[in-house]
């Protein structure tokens, strides 16, 4: 367990109701998906803005990493966890990552950045979806 | 009209369709709104960690900042606009917004940060709304 | 002024001492110039990545956005202010916008959008020069 | 070796000096220690709005979170490397992780997130110093 799932089980929060049907394995491979992704995304657009005819890559790229890191704070405040928030911006994270790996998808045979940036979003869209699903199952 | 508007109207976009229906008052408006809730959301969460009591206030407002950030920056890629992507944000925008200005309106009488950051939060959900409006407006 | 100074202005400190050399119109005209400069970098940056050959200049302004950001944002928490922190990110902040100054001006004849994030940059630069000599300059 | 640093080895770079001194243990532990203290940061900050009296401590953290998450995002951008900007982010990194983990040091006997936290500033402290050294050393 990563230290920020460990810091987080001792954590104040302001509604309890909404991580009491909350999975703690879901979120710690919540973080660590979102952090992979936000470091591939920073990466892979930083090489497609290098190459000929791939700046909507880049763009696409540079968006899904600002999205993560965005949904991966929230997931780090406890204090301001709240159900329709984090929904609304579980379900904008799927999508972009979503996006952003149908792109990078195209460019597989020609750029190893691209390959492992649409495993990352891959992974981080499963892990977003395992969340909202934690959070809309009700607790035992 | 400020200049990052102006410099959008001459910028190449990779999908000209996301942007035919779209009202460039409407966009100047909205990195406008998003700007200063962001800004206004920084300091309250600033202010309100300072109170007791109030840190699910603060965490709010940190988690709207962040997302008022991270939707600002997409729109301000053009090379990567792209429809679901920008719906989906402007969706978890308007509902973080809304939040954080229901939060902050419960505590306008003690505090002029929150009456100032419900302000503002209010202004960036109507941005939000009336851009949201324009996409799904056919062009003419 | 613009919003942000004037919530500035009722807010608790942690450390008056920071504030009390500090020039209240150099604040404001640093948050502006730093968000002025984040939205032309963020711009910037898009636009070169679907340009040939622009990928450094892409990356370097990719940089000054997200360093401009930080940096504003450090400026909007006065519970957070300590001489050493603010002092080093504005000569973070120094260094990195001069060094896209330098960077878009060499494609100014090319690219309008280089034209204006160079203002931008040489703006913000000077910004936090002028707060950097305010916090210097012992209050009367 | 994470899946940051695997992609960043194929990765082109505009300026192979920067990266010719550079000890790739070095970047490794860099990119993971300020991803632990972002995240760290970010959950202190939280936990420490919502108690009294602790505001300072969370302003400090939000700062450092932001230090830290702009600090990595600039490493993760090998097109974009250019000394001077990484040597003042570094530098600016160090000096806001020391305010951090001495701020959190403080509160140690009554909080784990501040252990925790000051931990995880001390780390990334060490990894900068570390990277800023192997910047400085000439290639053999």
């Amino acid at each position: 367990m990563n230290p920020s799932v460990e810091m987080m089980k001792n954590m104040p929060m302001s509604d309890t109701s909404v991580m009491s049907g909350m999975d703690m394995m879901a979120m710690q491979n919540l973080v660590d998906a979102a952090s992979a992704c936000m470091q591939a995304c920073t990466m892979c657009s930083d090489a497609m803005a290098g190459m000929d005819g791939m700046g909507t890559c880049a763009a696409v790229c540079a968006n899904c990493a600002d999205v993560c890191s965005t949904m991966m704070r929230m997931m780090l405040r406890p204090m301001g966890m709240e159900r329709d928030s984090l929904m609304a911006m579980l379900e904008a994270c799927i999508t972009i990552c979503r996006v952003c790996r149908d792109e990078c998808s195209t460019h597989i045979g020609m750029s190893e950045a691209c390959a492992m940036c649409a495993t990352a979003c891959d992974a981080c869209m499963t892990a977003c979806q395992d969340m909202l699903s934690a959070m809309q199952t009700p607790a035992a």
